[in-house]
């Protein structure tokens, strides 16, 4: 058992202990926690990738869904995302932490265990951070380092008109459970409910999906969904200079997603094209790809679905079923 | 005449293109803003090296001590003062923003600004980062990253009894700037008080001596002056399995330190060496190095000064000008 039940009594260094003895250490030459800054080796010939991300609670989460452990698994997923949506390598992550005062120890160590199982599972490195109090609310900065062949790379600017476009898993789960959360509806207890709102508390960074899809050369443009299919499939319209048609009754949904979001009808395009946090891939690619692409998807077992086609149009536009065009109430999450 | 004036107004991507608007963009083929990740290119041959520091509203600053343009300025300069603490160049760094939201959208311009340029003065490039909306305070989350060839770094652990103990310029003013902004005597307005004031809002890190002294090969210990001389001091001993002993009287102090501290004479030594956000160097060389050790700090224009001793003690002791041992009230800032 803990004597220590605060943060306070456990101190700067004390916390700096809790975090390192969770962690691997770099192996030397490389120099990790400790020291003014960490020394890294990046492998010759490949350009280093980097992504930054910041949750803040009240923000991004609620203290009150529930498991710290969780959040300290998604804090990690967002930004493996990131560098899964360039083709990249995931190697190390800084991890900075504001706790207030009266946060539970527990809670602190939850959190870390969290991080902890992510980056076991993905082989990704602690190298260093930071960690002070807040005078309001849990704040976690993560940045994560990988690398890649230069060439390998893809960007959000490669999209041609005539590619299609593509979608890992299914999307709207997580925007579906983050409302089931907000709303109360997660107490029902059912096991498509359960899923749902799991996709959202525990996202699943598609890593070696986006690696094998970068390293085969088979894929034109690439990003992950955090903020909805249209706004991000937007961002790689504007960066590629062309617009996209989507099949909206080509999207995949779960099961669960099916059974739930019939009984909030109107919400069900929405939350599945313009809700986020979904953090799948959206890539795309001529049409001469997809068997391979399909295969590679096989072996990473994960679903991966034609929505839609790139345009030359310069704008997104989502087809219903019925052939009319969807209007999203607003085009994916905004931060402010 | 800006006419938005608020920062829900301008919305995350009118922020993005504010930043954007400040700092140069990478060249091709390497892509700072805008993507997943940014992609960057080390040296060949060089160690990649990252520090990572985050700063919260009401721990390490307040608002109301003033101007946003030099927290901005800090926010990058305790990143740099890291890096040059290794001996290392820095080349770019990230920049992540929790904003309140009723923060005035001029206060996010000054620290946008005040950011830029220190940019520019060190010629470090932003490359990418994160920002959202925050619940409570304003949180800056800077990870700054640098490079240098592996075998000139400076760690921790390279101390050797009786190597000579060096800092770089004065010490205690940055410590006695806070205690003046805290309790409202920098409100003197004289020449000496706003001196010591500015070193504590506006630290200069000394990133030419770190990166000169680490390429010369002259120093075997290096680190930054952030909690207080004996605290860091002591984190070298720790790493270098050594002690240290210090003659207080040899603690280089500027004279508008000495002007001011006389009047609260009982804190005099704990400022100048228990204070700690100096942001000086604190080294150790061989007595040989001297000389050439000052040669250096000559061209880079900071005084350096030796001021103790390493030793086998295992222990940091302090000598007061009388030979009896300084007893801080605390070994330097404690952040939890």
């Amino acid at each position: 058992m803990n004597a220590i039940s605060s943060l306070s009594s456990l101190g700067e260094f004390g916390l700096i202990d809790l975090i390192r003895a969770r962690f691997p250490q770099p192996a030397a030459p490389e120099l990790g926690i400790g020291d003014d800054a960490a020394l890294l080796s990046p492998s010759p010939g490949m350009q280093l990738v980097v992504s930054t991300d910041l949750l803040a609670e009240g923000v991004h989460f609620e203290r009150s869904f529930g498991q710290l452990r969780l959040l300290g698994r998604k804090s990690l997923a967002v930004n493996l995302s990131d560098l899964a949506a360039m083709g990249a390598r995931h190697r190390w992550f800084f991890l900075s932490l504001a706790i207030p005062p009266g946060f539970p120890l527990e809670d602190i160590e939850a959190l870390l265990d969290g991080l902890a199982e992510q980056a076991a599972e993905h082989g990704v490195l602690l190298a260093g951070g930071d960690t002070c109090v807040s005078k309001s609310g849990l704040v976690i900065s993560v940045t994560i380092m990988g690398e890649q062949r230069p060439e390998l790379l893809l960007r959000r600017s490669g999209a041609r008109p005539g590619d299609e476009i593509w979608v890992s898993g299914t999307l709207g789960d997580s925007a579906l459970g983050l409302q089931l959360l907000l709303t109360g509806g997660d107490k029902k207890g059912d096991v498509a409910t359960e899923y749902v709102v799991n996709r959202h508390l525990d996202p699943t960074p598609r890593c070696e999906l986006g690696q094998t899809l970068a390293e085969v050369g088979l894929v034109s443009a690439m990003i992950d969904i955090s903020d909805g299919l249209l706004a991000d499939l937007g961002h790689i319209c504007e960066q590629s200079g062309c617009g996209a048609a989507i099949e909206l009754a080509q999207v995949p949904r779960s099961p669960q997603f099916a059974a739930l979001a019939e009984a909030t009808a109107p919400a069900f395009w929405q939350l599945m094209v313009a809700g986020g946090e979904d953090y799948e891939l959206c890539f795309t690619a001529p049409a001469a790809s997809r068997a391979a692409i399909l295969q590679r998807a096989k072996t990473a077992g994960i679903p991966a679905t034609v929505v839609g086609k790139v345009t030359d149009s310069g704008r997104v536009v989502a087809h219903l079923p019925d052939g009319s065009i969807f209007q999203p109430s607003s085009a994916g999450y905004t931060h402010f």
